[in-house]
């Protein structure tokens, strides 16, 4: 069978991440090209990944189009525009989250994506973390009643890179990296968020809120489904120890935990230190093979025409979720939606 | 040396593991009478202690009065009236969680103490647990920076009698379950509370909605300290699986758990079961240990005159945090504190 | 009803603990005097505990005479000749383990406690830790099917004192510490010894090995039982990182597991310790409950005139079992029981 | 770079885990052929992975002739032919375990492998495994001390196919599934085996003893090394529950953990059940990733010519071991190495 060829918009760290999952695990994809306005980024991963062509701008691969998928890891701000354009010449899409900066920036990606029937999956890895599907899967048997409580947890090591300071160009942490968690919740409660209530604060970065002045680094939310139930999450970036993603599901019955700090490798246990447990580090540790899931059934989904288990509407709800909490966090009181 | 005599208000559940804490683990102290308007209750109580004296009306005991100290543990709309009388007449006072229902017979508690020179110290016993002492040793040593974000969860297996099914009596499930998580959030934000929102549903007790309308049975809830720092919790009750008390506090270094789910005794693996660890039942089980230290400190800081660590002022700064949120839960907006 | 008299023969650690456990843990039973070859250690422990009366000689105690049982916390050599003499005047006897230092030893103390009708308990508190009899329970229940093969790990922080590295006055290792792996063995195998084979190295005594040629600090042991079942086990001491007692069961359908390294208190998790758990650091803790729950069991058995559950008979079986383990690491090889 | 060109000999259970490994996750190499006996199995698995060429017989393989290496994964009696022919044709060898039936062959595969220059590497998967790896690390950074008990469980769910029932084709469950515990002891050890006592028992197939009377499904082994260090393994299999692969170094300052029964994945917790976490349920889950990093390995050390981490001197001494315990069952007596 023909491989599916792809083009990476983008050369940054995410980007290096799908680019290693195409040539190490998916034999059935090939990457073609890189894109990414830092030319030199760009010529450097093509060499290492023995790429046929890069490009600076985006529209340069377009024109080329000897393709049949994009990948874009760019930074918010640019989703919109590249996602248009590509589906305008019917390359299918898999866009990294956020999905974009608001609302309206989603529904042009969507409508143009079902306007040209190409595919648009957006990167919601944990969807495909063993540990969160076989949560999803006990969910669906049944095992511990009828969910009631969705609880999420967001933390990483590191602060993003500058563009994502500024709100305005990234709707910020919740959107970086709360994304996921907004995501899991609905994804457990079956629902659409109906009410959402947070709190944020800047501890770590006060340099950073000099410059930027909406900026936080740690937030809490609480929200209410429109089916009754209800969800609380947390997110920090950068935190002190290492990424965290976790969640909890409160049910009639019992209750349901996936993720955790451990990365069940080790543990090492002296007198003076206790039991010490080894932990991930980064996102790549702790979805390794989430990343090459999510890709796989990127590929699958174009090769069998199906549609993605993650949408583009998916992506949106989660943009909206994001502008509700900012609005929350900017007015101080709870924010109904829709918006 | 002297053992220190007390008088047991309330023969209930939660006085029965008050008794047998005196009885087997602090020679120190001795319980002489019971007190029960369930005058049944409280002989049969009486008999199985082998106390000389039991009562009908705790006035009773307060005239009989062959005792040093009072420990009670009757429905929570009774606490002021008991503790102030005892008060009056000289009686040190350990008093059940949630201290009061308002913040008015709270004040009147405290100082009606302070101006008899009792000692006051109210029932929250996770201040006792090991596991969360550690933690809070860990947070004074710095090894995990400075704390950020407190979490605590608190659910339990069964529904409270049915006094505190109707919010005016008892303050709720936010009181009877979650007093103990707002008073962990505060113990380790080392602040008061500045602003409480919070949401709340009644999932499993259709019918006791239908006598008291304001009833919950689950609530999440989100707080910010005056100092800034943030806080989460959620109450459930009752929970399908057993008793669970946690918490975490994010620091700027790291990350600390304390309580679990599982009781560290055995795990048992089968093909069909998987690996099955066992877990806590109740909150016997789970502070079995910490129901007899807080009780043992009463007994130790009247004997060495001190004050003790968990005074009446932090059982008041818990009842208005719970009214904080009971009123959230009836506006739909976060609520500002001090009340 | 009247409380049980308790004369305490040894003045030492595991003396104090349960000294502690009479006091604090167990109203129905008194301690009434203490024996110690070092007078000063008795009058000190007497007066801590105020004790009406202390001993040099444990002859002078049973001549004074007023009390119903002894509890044995002196070096092994010594437990025949004090058990038998306080059988003799009809005293009941609670001996810590390892019960005698050979067969002949331990039978005279069966048969004179028989002959005159006392009780004899040996202390195994493992059989009262609550992991473990849960883990009994569960073989019990079946839900692990048939037990196979049963592992023991006893390992403790620091070396016993001086006359217990003495082969010939203690036994050695295997006897001080690795009684409670035996009899656990036993007790899960629910059959007795039937081929016993070990190695032992002495790793972190050199200095001990010149005055007492056959000392060794740690050793691994297989056994099979005459029912054919499989026994593993080790034991160290000194090991470097604090107490470790944990048991695993295979049986035909699953696996149990009862202990553990970690006290289930508290996790802190940083980058650069990783995710560090408390330990138990000391008998005294891991098995704190156990030592009170033996005690109280010993008194509950003498007053209802009941067996206890662990029988002199118990205690002659794993010294059986340790001499023909101590047997093996002479000749290099596998000795059969019975001797 | 051109891909390194692998004939795969054996198209059973291992022999496809081989397969996918490399057709998914290792793109340096490609899979040209297959050979079975049971010639339908060889054309299936042609088919499958859309391989050039199958052979009924290897001998037709190396005549054809048209790749760089081979993959040995057929029965063990069979091994020493397959990698001796392969070596005189200079095709580098990836030889399951155990690499042989006794040291005779083993010995004529590594001289021939010498003599050719081929690789011969043995499939110890576990030395890839990230626990283990992480333990190993842990124990070169000295953080527990000097190792001195290292210790290693091999369990699993299914019985092996027919001809490993025989000992005399097999070398039986020690060779079989303990090869891997040999080695980790031997790997963590850095020594050789010195003495070894092993018991066995047939629990659970006494219609397979029947045929093959020196058969035996669990069995417990203590070793020694000739640095003074332990070693106890056990294996068993059938087991009732799962994929059981652990290992334990206690060492002077502390003790190391790595592998476990649970995976990581997924906790769901309700009254009935207890916290039931998810299992390994076979080597292919446990040691997804480690069979595929012992392949690319294998690829890596060809491309590069440099030794394998697990030679064939390192297959050898497991089968040494593996006789001296197998010697020891049958004499009932400890055997001395080297043989």
């Amino acid at each position: 069978m023909e491989k599916l060829r792809i083009s990476l918009i983008g050369a940054g760290r995410v980007g290096k991440v799908h680019a290693l999952s195409l040539k190490n695990n998916i034999p059935e994809a090939e990457l073609v090209a890189v894109v990414d306005k830092d030319e030199e980024a760009a010529k450097r991963l093509a060499k290492e990944f023995e790429l046929k062509m890069y490009f600076k701008d985006y529209r340069e691969a377009l024109n080329w189009g000897k393709f049949d998928a994009i990948i874009i890891t760019t930074p918010t701000f640019t989703h919109k525009a590249i996602a248009v354009d590509a589906a305008r010449v019917k390359k299918h899409i898999f866009c990294e989250k956020p999905m974009a900066l608001n609302l309206k920036e989603a529904d042009s990606m969507i409508q143009e994506a079902k306007g040209t029937k190409v595919k648009l999956q957006v990167g919601f890895m944990r969807r495909f973390d063993r540990g969160f599907l076989a949560a999803k899967e006990k969910v669906k048997e049944g095992s511990m009643g009828e969910p009631l409580l969705i609880k999420s947890i967001g933390r990483g090591p590191g602060l993003p890179p500058e563009w994502a300071w500024d709100i305005k160009k990234s709707s910020g942490m919740l959107a970086e990296v709360g994304s996921h968690d907004f995501d899991t919740l609905r994804w457990f409660a079956e629902s659409e968020f109906d009410k959402i209530y947070a709190f944020a604060e800047n501890y770590k970065c006060p340099q950073v809120k000099k410059k930027y002045l909406d900026f936080y680094d740690h937030a809490v939310v609480i929200a209410r489904f429109q089916n009754g139930k209800l969800g609380m999450l947390d997110v920090g970036c950068p935190v002190g120890y290492g990424y965290d993603a976790r969640m909890e599901v409160l049910g009639t019955e019992g209750v349901i935990f996936a993720g955790g700090i451990k990365d069940n490798q080790v543990t090492v246990c002296t007198k003076s230190s206790g039991a010490v447990s080894s932990i991930y580090n980064s996102w790549r540790d702790r979805f390794k093979d989430a990343y090459i899931d999510e890709l796989r059934h990127f590929v699958g989904v174009i090769k069998r025409d199906e549609e993605p288990l993650v949408t583009g509407e998916d992506g949106k709800k989660v943009v909206e979720a994001v502008a509700a909490a900012n609005k929350s966090i900017q007015i101080g009181q709870a924010v109904s939606l829709p918006l």
